[in-house]
């Protein structure tokens, strides 16, 4: 059974009515409830427990974890940035949502500065499907409409995705690449843009759909081992060479 | 013009005998003259110099930058590194050479572990050309192949390049893809494998035809700028929402 | 010097009013112009000379090929995207524009069906520059503006692009993928969406300078041949195995 | 359940000494008693049936193809190409094996020659594993030996693959691309590499799992469907524009 880790700031909802209004128990309940709905063994972590609720022992036991910041990507301490790295390469799936695309550790897995443009206007956007076989958008129609959101656009500064799975198109006259899947060592990542803080999205029934896929799509537990490092040689070669440095 | 930067450690060819007879003024010294051969503008900048040979004023004038580390990447600083990550996002080229997959700067780029196989045996290998339109294959034949190499075997610890130029052939039963191109911001990054320092490598004159293709690809003057951060609508839209946290 | 042969139907023009007062000799004497005016060597074909006016002789001459088909894909004849087809592959570029989603030639070399969703209402088109320093967007700033332009939307049944340049927004609604890279044995291919006959597209001089940017793209008279068919060993190996089949 | 349909030309096994001591009952036979224990629903069809055994009734059933031609690819029906080529599109995976590379199938998906270079003398092949954590490349170790092989070398003129799963070291000195992953419209694609008639190669139980993963991951029984073709807008926008040529 997918165990999956839900983070959150756990800020804005503490701080301010309106994002308190929408998740008043924060936005990793509600998505950690959505994907229990879904049939998987949740968890949720927030910035403010001790090394941000992500202990070594929490990291081992998640599959794939969900991760949102927006305006406190600094409290995020570099030891656990770099525990969550390690066990994204080892494995672990990664799903970044929103304002995450500035948090140190996707930043930290993309090598680009990941800067976009961005406007809050309540506007209407519609997440197109790009790749309609890729198993994020299963079970989908062409689209999923979203009233009000905030806009995201293009130059979004990322390596080119591997699978462009979702593309936005926004009310005021702008494009952005929502939906893009990476693999970075054994584990699969992937940004999904929509859920400002502002607006219900994460209680939308479409959204909480593709949360379940990707989820589902981030966690391979099976896999080839790797090996590194000094190496014998398989076929029969000559190795009395001594001219070593190392 | 183009110019190049050729950054090297430099320590093994003044503290090792082996080292200083293929390289006695350096392997910067011998790729760099190699490069002006070519009709570059070249530089050069190594470890031991004050902010290890790369201030602004020397990234701010180089156009593509060839890094060769090996045993002292934890002496590069961060501040050095962050420099040159950022020239690399702003658009200077990057080609990274052989030991370099564990540059500091390298690993920052790709987001991965960079881990791979190695043994040192003096063997052949043969780098095959597997894209043979691409720039950086320009004027070669099938393969080149090295009578002497260190071996590097997969599994390598990369992101899937955007184009697989060059793969290498191993006498001891390896393989291993040695011509990697990605792009990041707007910045080209090459990583190329041969150049182990116990082995004449840069003397080769296909190994000095592919790294001036490859400063040739990697410096692009051009580029649209991008426009990044808060945003006014294109259409005309209702932008009176106040519901902002930011 | 490169040297475009710029393909078209012409048969609109020659049939419908509307058209012909946009394009009175045709669109292939508007791109042509452009790109003389661009520097380059120009010469037109269209479907109803003989051979379409692609004899060998003219494929052999041409550097880049645009093709422009809308309503007589199935008049081109299977010999002439033959000889095309192979052209393309032996290093010709191929800018196959708008409707030539559907030609012959383009989805010989995409292996997919290359359908879309379409609309003709003269409404805005956005094209947003996804990578700004992709040779073919040099010189432009963030997104060109078409007032009026018959609309495509995804699903796009291409396969995923090498290089995704442009994306297009649309008034209506939908979104598309509108500046593809491809290569194809040695040629390079870009598929460029705006162009409709009964709008002056090609009279705009951000999409003439595209056009300029993707021919220079795909002109590549460099590049090393390749060798196919039966080969010897290169190692020292018994090659007395009888078992052969062939 | 995963229904597979093996293809073969089942010549060779006919006319063949040495072929058909390996395969008495043909390749199509192993192959599919191979997967059959791997819990598969599997059948198989032949060049020589009616329909080459490939009817509307048998492709609706599959939901994966497992294709091995050699000598006889011109004497596949085109009308039989296309109806596979449809379905494929249409979401069932095809997995080409070996000598398949020159088949009209997967050409027709490439739209690429497919040439290579090749030798049969009964060489060492090892197979790497690339994307250790594949679906395909699950359960097997570092890499996959072959003692006896008939080589195929790069170039390989290709499609730059999706992923590349593994790629294959060779005694005589070659290296080849050979699990190559694509998706052309619904469907998954897979070449695979090793299996010369004249070894017995499809006896290997590697190489079996490794048709058991493929087959795995390229049916994909779910997806979105896609619309095509004339579209209203979403937008509310002005379409009584009558400039039309359709």
């Amino acid at each position: 059974m997918t165990t999956v880790t839900v983070w959150n700031e756990y800020r804005h909802e503490r701080e301010n009515d309106t994002v308190a209004d929408i998740y008043p128990d924060g936005i990793h309940a509600t998505i950690a409830g959505a994907l229990d709905d879904h049939g998987f063994d949740t968890q949720t972590a927030t910035l403010d427990e001790p090394s941000h609720g992500l202990t070594d022992a929490v990291l081992a036991d998640t599959d794939a974890l969900i991760w949102w910041g927006h305006a406190e990507h600094d409290a995020v301490t570099d030891a656990v940035v770099e525990r969550v790295h390690e066990r994204v390469l080892d494995g672990m799936g990664l799903i970044a949502l929103h304002s995450s695309h500035y948090s140190k550790i996707f930043t930290r897995l993309m090598g680009t500065s990941c800067s976009l443009k961005w406007r809050e206007a309540a506007e209407t956007e519609r997440l197109w499907v790009i790749e309609p076989t890729h198993p994020i958008a299963e079970g989908l129609s062409q689209f999923v409409e979203l009233p009000e959101t905030e806009m995201y656009g293009e130059r979004f500064d990322i390596p080119q995705p591997e699978t462009l799975v979702f593309c936005s198109w926004f009310e005021g006259g702008e494009l952005f690449r929502s939906g893009c899947c990476y693999t970075r060592g054994a584990g699969r990542i992937f940004y999904f843009r929509p859920g400002h803080e502002t607006y219900p999205i994460y209680h939308n029934e479409q959204i909480q759909e593709i949360l379940a896929n990707a989820v589902q799509w981030a966690d391979r537990s099976t896999g080839t081992g790797s090996e590194f490092g000094n190496s014998e040689p398989i076929e029969s070669i000559d190795t009395s060479d001594v001219r070593t440095v190392h």
